[in-house]
C-alpha cells in the first residue's frame, strides 16, 4: 500500500456553496457596502479521500462559471495545474463576464479564466499540503516571513445600515472620525500601516483626512485610494500635496495612460488595483512606466502559483508589489498570509477587510488565525491550515438563500437613499 | 512513524564531484571545442536518507562558488527554496565571477547567484519528487507534453581533434558536409528542426549552408547562432536575407543596443540567449524591443521555478521561449525535459549537445532517457527520474583528473592551431 502522500489524488468533485455575512455601510466612490457580502466557498474532494478549500467571490455571473469549471475539473490530478488551467480556460473561454466579477465595478478588466481558476488552485495546493504534511506556504518555496503585516483598512462609513441601528464601528465621515476610527483599529489588532478608502469626499477632505492621521500616527506608513475618482490635473494636484506624507498614492485616477500623466508629475508612487489586473495590463504599464507598486490579489490574479509569477515579474520590472483585499473570510486571509509569507518581495504590508467582518461570521473553524501586532502567523499546519466549520457554512448559505443580494451592487444600494448618486470617473 | 513523503527533508551533506567527457572539435566563434568538456555532478543528501542530483558548469572558479554554497545550505529543508536562495545569494554577494561560467565567453554577463543555486534547486526538486513519488514536472504543474521536441544542433567542425584520428562524425567545414552531418542526427534521432551554430565562416558561406539545409530539409524549421560575431550591418543583410527562411534568427550581433536595431530592420524574430542572460537584463530588452524569442537555460536563470518565472514573462511581453544547451550529460537533459514539459509556452524544440556526446560517457544508469522522433518522452518516475551510475561517476572523475582542463577555453585551444586567431565581436 503507498502512503498518503505518494497516492494519487484526481478531482472527485468540487462543491460550491455561496455564502452571505454580514457588512458595515462602508462608502467608496461607486457607492456603499450593502448590508451582506457575498462569497463562495469550494470544496474539491479527491478521490483519496482529502478535501481542499477555496473562497472565491460570491456574485451569480461568477457561481456560474464556477459550476461549469468545477464540473470539467473531475479527474484531474490535484498536482496537475497546467491541466487545471487549461480546462478553466476552455470552460470560460470566450466569455469575457465583465458581470459578476463581485468587485462592484472597481476592479473591471482582470481575466475571466483567472478569476475562475484561482479557488480551484487554492484548493489544490490545500490538498496537496494536506498529503505532504505541509503548509501551503512551503510549496510556493517556504515562509521568508513567519508572520505577515496587513494594514488598517479605514473606511468612511455611516453610522449604520440605513433603517437599522449604529452598527459597532459607527459613523465616520470627518477626519475626526477617522483618527478615531484608525485608533481604535490599531489599538485593537496592533497594525503598522494605514490605509485610507478615498473617492467618497472631495479631495481636499480626504487630504485633510490624511494629515489629521499623519499627525495622530506619525511613525505609521500611510496610503490613500479614491479608485480612480479624480481626474489626472486633480490627482497630480491631491498628489503633490501628499509628496513626502504617504507611502504611495493608489489609483488616483483611472486608466494606463492617465496613471502615467499622474506619475510622471507626482513624486509618490502609484500603486493599483485598477488599471494593471491581468497580465495583459503588465506590458502596456511597463512600457508608459504608469505604476510604481501593484497589488496582487490571488483571487483575480489566477491564484498562488500564478501570483508569484506576477511576483517575479514586478522583481524584474523594479516595480513594488503589496496586496489588494475585498470583503473576505478565512479561507481567503490563510491563502493571502501563505502567499505572501512566500513572496519575498511583497514587502509592504497587506490590505485586509478582516476587521468590518463580525467575528463570529466566518466558514472557518475558529482560532486557526488571528492578528498580532498588526500581522497574522503564518499557519504551520498542513495545507492552508483552516478547517472547514460546516455548521457555520449552512448558516452562512442559509443566509445567503435569504438576503436577496445576488450581485454586490453598492452604486444600486446607495441610489436607494441618494437617487441622483452618479458614480462616473472622475468625480473631481 | 510518519511516512517518507511528510518527513522532513533537511539537506545533511552536498557532495560536488567535477567530470570530464570526451567532446568533439565543435567550432564556433571564439574557438572550438577541447577534447574533454567539463561538468560538476551535484550531490544532496538529507537527513532522512534520500539523494537528489543536480548537474552544472566544472570550471574551477564555479566549483569553488559551489563548495562554499553547499557548506551553507546544510540544515535547509529541500522544500524551503527561497531561503536556498537566499543562502546561495548571501555565499556569492560581492561576486561578480566572470570566469568560470563554462560558457567560454559566449554567456556573459549572468547571476553569478543564479548560475551557483541552479543544480542545488534541481537536486532539491529530485528529492522532493522521490518523497512524493512523482516526477519533478508535477512540482512544476505537471507536464502539458509526454514528449519533448529538441533540435539537430549542426556545428561545423574539423574532421578529428588534432594530432588524433577522424572521430566518428568526422569533418563538416562545407555546406555540403553540414547537410550530411543534418542527414545524419535527423536520421539517427529524428530531430524535426535544426539549428545550425555559426560564426566561424564568413556570413555568405553560412547563408550558403542554411539554403542548402532548406533545400534538403524544406520542411524543417532552421535556425542560425552566430553568437554575436556580426556587426549590426552585417548582422541586417544577412537577416534580410533569410527572412522566410528560417523560424529564428539567435544572437546575430551583440548587446541589446545591436540587436534592437538588428530588429527594427528584419522581419524574422531575433533570438538570444546572450543579450537576455539574467532577470536584471529583461527590462531593458522589453524596453527595447531587442529580442523576440528568449533562450531560457536552468543553468543560469537559477533552476527550474525561476526558468518558469522567466517562461511567465516572455508569455506577458509577448516573447517567445525557447531553450539554450551547452555540452551536458544525463542529468541536466532529464531536468531540461521536465522543465520543457511543465512549460506550456515553451513552443519550440530545444537546443541539446546530446548527439555529440558519446553514449557510454555518462554518469547516468542508461535507459531513462532516450530519443524517439526528436523528442525525448518525459521521465515518469519519482523526481528527475535517472539514477546515478557510481562506477560512471568515478570513471568520469578520474578522467577529470588526469585531462587537465580546469577551465573552458576554447580560445585558448584554437590558438594552439592557429595561433593569429581573435574572436573579437564583430568578426564580419
Ligand atoms: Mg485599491
Ligand atoms: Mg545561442
Amino acid at each position: 500500500m503507498r502512503d498518503a502522500a505518494m497516492m494519487e489524488h484526481r478531482i472527485r468533485e468540487v462543491r460550491i456553496t455561496p455564502v452571505a455575512f454580514r457588512d458595515l455601510p462602508l462608502l467608496n466612490t461607486v457607492g456603499v457596502h450593502e448590508p451582506f457580502a457575498l462569497r463562495a466557498v469550494i470544496e474539491v474532494l479527491t478521490d483519496s479521500g482529502l478535501t481542499g478549500l477555496g473562497e472565491t467571490y460570491g456574485d451569480a455571473g461568477h457561481l456560474d462559471r464556477l459550476r461549469l469549471a468545477g464540473a470539467a475539473l473531475v479527474g484531474v490530478d490535484v498536482w496537475h495545474l497546467n491541466e487545471l488551467a487549461r480546462r478553466v480556460r476552455a470552460v470560460v473561454a470566450g466569455d469575457h463576464g465583465t458581470r459578476g466579477h463581485g468587485m462592484s465595478g472597481m476592479v473591471t478588466g482582470s481575466s475571466t479564466a483567472d478569476r475562475v481558476l484561482s479557488p480551484f488552485e487554492v484548493a489544490c495546493l490545500d490538498i496537496q499540503g494536506k498529503a505532504l504534511g505541509r503548509p501551503v506556504s512551503d510549496l510556493l518555496g517556504g515562509a521568508v516571513r513567519d508572520r505577515v503585516d496587513y494594514s488598517a483598512y479605514l473606511f468612511y462609513k455611516w453610522a449604520g445600515h440605513p433603517g437599522a441601528e449604529p452598527d459597532h464601528w459607527g459613523e465616520a465621515l470627518t477626519p475626526d472620525q477617522i483618527v478615531a476610527q484608525a485608533r481604535r483599529m490599531v489599538d485593537e489588532y496592533g497594525f503598522g500601516a494605514i490605509k485610507l478608502k478615498g473617492g467618497v469626499f472631495p479631495p481636499e477632505e480626504e487630504v485633510a483626512a490624511i494629515h489629521a492621521l499623519r499627525v495622530a500616527f506619525p511613525d505609521h506608513p500611510l496610503r490613500v485610494d479614491p479608485n480612480g475618482a479624480w481626474s489626472v490635473e486633480t490627482a497630480i494636484r491631491v498628489g503633490r500635496e501628499l509628496d513626502g506624507v504617504i507611502e504611495y498614492l493608489e489609483d488616483p485616477t483611472t486608466g494606463i495612460e492617465g496613471m502615467a500623466r499622474v506619475a510622471e508629475a507626482v513624486s509618490t508612487p502609484l500603486a493599483t488595483n485598477m488599471c494593471v489586473v491581468a497580465f495583459d495590463h503588465v506590458r502596456p504599464a511597463v512600457a508608459r512606466s504608469a505604476v510604481g507598486v501593484v497589488l496582487s490579489d490571488h483571487h483575480f490574479w489566477g491564484g498562488l502559483h500564478r501570483s508569484r509569477t506576477l511576483a517575479g515579474i514586478c522583481d524584474t520590472f523594479a516595480l513594488g508589489l503589496s496586496m489588494h483585499s475585498n470583503s473576505h473570510l478565512g479561507i481567503s486571509l490563510a491563502a493571502m498570509t501563505h502567499l505572501a509569507a512566500a513572496t519575498p518581495n511583497l514587502t509592504y504590508a497587506c490590505d485586509t477587510h478582516w476587521p468590518w467582518k463580525h467575528p463570529e461570521d466566518d466558514v472557518v473553524v475558529p482560532g486557526a488565525l488571528r492578528f498580532e501586532a498588526g500581522a497574522v502567523p503564518v499557519p504551520t499546519a498542513p495545507g492552508l491550515g483552516v478547517e472547514l466549520d460546516r455548521d457555520a457554512l449552512a448558516r452562512l448559505h442559509e443566509r445567503y438563500l435569504s438576503c436577496g443580494i445576488r450581485e454586490r451592487d453598492d452604486t444600486g444600494y446607495l441610489r436607494r437613499f441618494e437617487p441622483a448618486f452618479d458614480p462616473t470617473a472622475p468625480r473631481w
